[in-house]
């Protein structure tokens, strides 16, 4: 959609980097970008820590940045990385059927870094915050040599009674994913993607789920974490949900999918199951692409994961 | 005590960087490293998000970085950088008054970062958890170039009835800091500090305490943050507490500090305060070191703060 490189981060202008303006003018500014999603100190920005309401239950917390050259280049507007770094960490609160309460944001970042690409990336943060409903209620700004990284926490809590954990599925259990698999970085996806926050809410509601999580590095990797000891995930081919012109391998070792993996009672009436799902997302696919079986039972036409790898970190 | 460049965070030998030793080796070290401190998934690493108690009142947030080049230099030990790095989100909670329940931490590193200077990063760091007792939840560890940062983020409760804001402090308050001031890079204060924790508790108990804060970027800048509108901090050039062999200059605008700083009401009777601190503190000093005064208001003998610049960061 747009060409490679025409959101650099980095100042052509000293005078617009952020180490033109120091870190008063900069704090002043990120607080305007920001705005109503940003509350007063001590509930926001502004006081030694911010200060949160009790929590009404159980608490879910997690942790995930963008890096750029990592997670985000010259190609993707800066308002998409603010959106992405949000989107991310929700879609792992979606994972555990949780709803968001609030975040905090740690930057570190380069002293010629752009104070105009900085103010999309947090006006974009901003719009998603808004959207989803998560106050920003805290931040530090760091500087290192050649670094453009951004961290964000978020609290929140389960969003019905139960929160849905990795562990749990039993042999003999389906393997279900929602949207499509693959071509995250090429189609965009790996920005422009919704965390399925509301389908995740409505996963947890329904016992018969008994694991999910979300997918970030492939589906041949990630289902690894979902898969009781002494079984295997059999994958039927042809059911892999893809993204169009995307092949085997890529629908199951890209990353950033960004979509739910699950693991159903094997009692469960699927196609009764299928049916209250279309009801509640009719715009979200739900696929069932295999099931747990012993790992030593080979299951004819059902692939063998330990022939794909899914992204690999620090590598 | 130590050469500086003892502890060179980077591998000299490639087999025992983290890009060696790749994302799953990492992480169960990692677990290992950490010990008892991280609690087993849901409740910590390893799961989508960590799942924590329901909170008994209402909450503090607080994130702050250790990043090689700006918080440590190879002159700082790997333990001394991993409890660093909570101690002084310790000590912002302690600015409130608060006591810690939770923390997860987010790394950002080099591929050629050495494991072996990791493996004393964490135990650092978890020596420093179980001491001051939290519980490390969560983390993510994510790979760039040239980069070796670590994010913490601290929650935790009021550790009394009430919290202490920045905001409060009315004209005729005196002003009080606690320990020493300046020379916290020279005598390896800014790695070998307490978190005032159960000092910010106490104080925190005392209704006469109408402000507070942590120092770090100098007393001359973190001040403005207490200084009531239409006032001015007038203080005495020689009631400040300093570290050996440190000017009026260092004392003011040193970074680092890690102590408190609080705001008496004019009426306290500060003999009996200072004869209460030293009963329950006997081994931290407590300094009275000036008041606050219209700003229009000429005082003999103390010092123009306009005159002294804290740490400014980002330039």
């Amino acid at each position: 959609m747009t060409p490679a490189g025409s959101f650099e981060p980095f100042a052509k202008n000293a005078a617009d980097s952020v180490g033109a303006w120091g870190e008063s003018r900069l704090i002043a500014s990120i607080r305007g970008w920001l705005g109503s999603i940003s509350p007063r100190a001590p509930f926001g920005i502004g006081d030694d820590c911010a200060v949160l309401p009790a929590s009404a239950g159980p608490q879910l917390i997690t942790v995930d940045p963008v890096i750029f050259g990592r997670h985000f280049d010259a190609g993707v507007p800066a308002r998409a990385v603010g959106a992405k770094l949000l989107k991310r960490n929700l879609s792992d609160l979606a994972a555990m059927g949780g709803q968001p309460t609030a975040a905090v944001l740690a930057l570190t970042l380069d002293r010629r870094v752009d104070c105009r690409w900085l103010e999309s990336f947090y006006r974009g943060l901003a719009a998603a915050a808004r959207k989803f409903g998560v106050p920003i209620v805290g931040g530090d700004v760091a500087q290192a040599d050649g670094v453009l990284a951004a961290s964000l926490t978020l609290l929140g809590t389960a969003a019905g009674p139960r929160v849905v954990t990795r562990t749990g599925a039993r042999r003999g259990d389906t393997i279900w994913v929602t949207g499509v698999l693959g071509g995250s970085l090429a189609s965009g996806h790996h920005y422009r993607f919704t965390p399925r926050l509301a389908e995740g809410a409505w996963l947890a509601r329904q016992p018969d789920v008994r694991a999910m999580m979300d997918l970030s590095d492939g589906l041949a990797k990630d289902l690894h974490a979902l898969t009781p000891r002494g079984n295997r995930a059999a994958l039927v081919e042809a059911a892999l949900p893809r993204r169009r012109r995307v092949g085997t391998a890529a629908a199951l070792t890209d990353g950033e999918d960004y979509e739910l993996v699950f693991a159903l009672a094997a009692k469960t009436d699927r196609a009764a199951f299928a049916r209250a799902w279309d009801r509640a997302f009719p715009r979200t696919p739900v696929t069932e692409v295999g099931t747990f079986v012993a790992a030593d039972r080979t299951v004819p036409g059902t692939l063998d994961l330990s022939a794909y790898q899914g992204y690999e970190h620090l590598r």
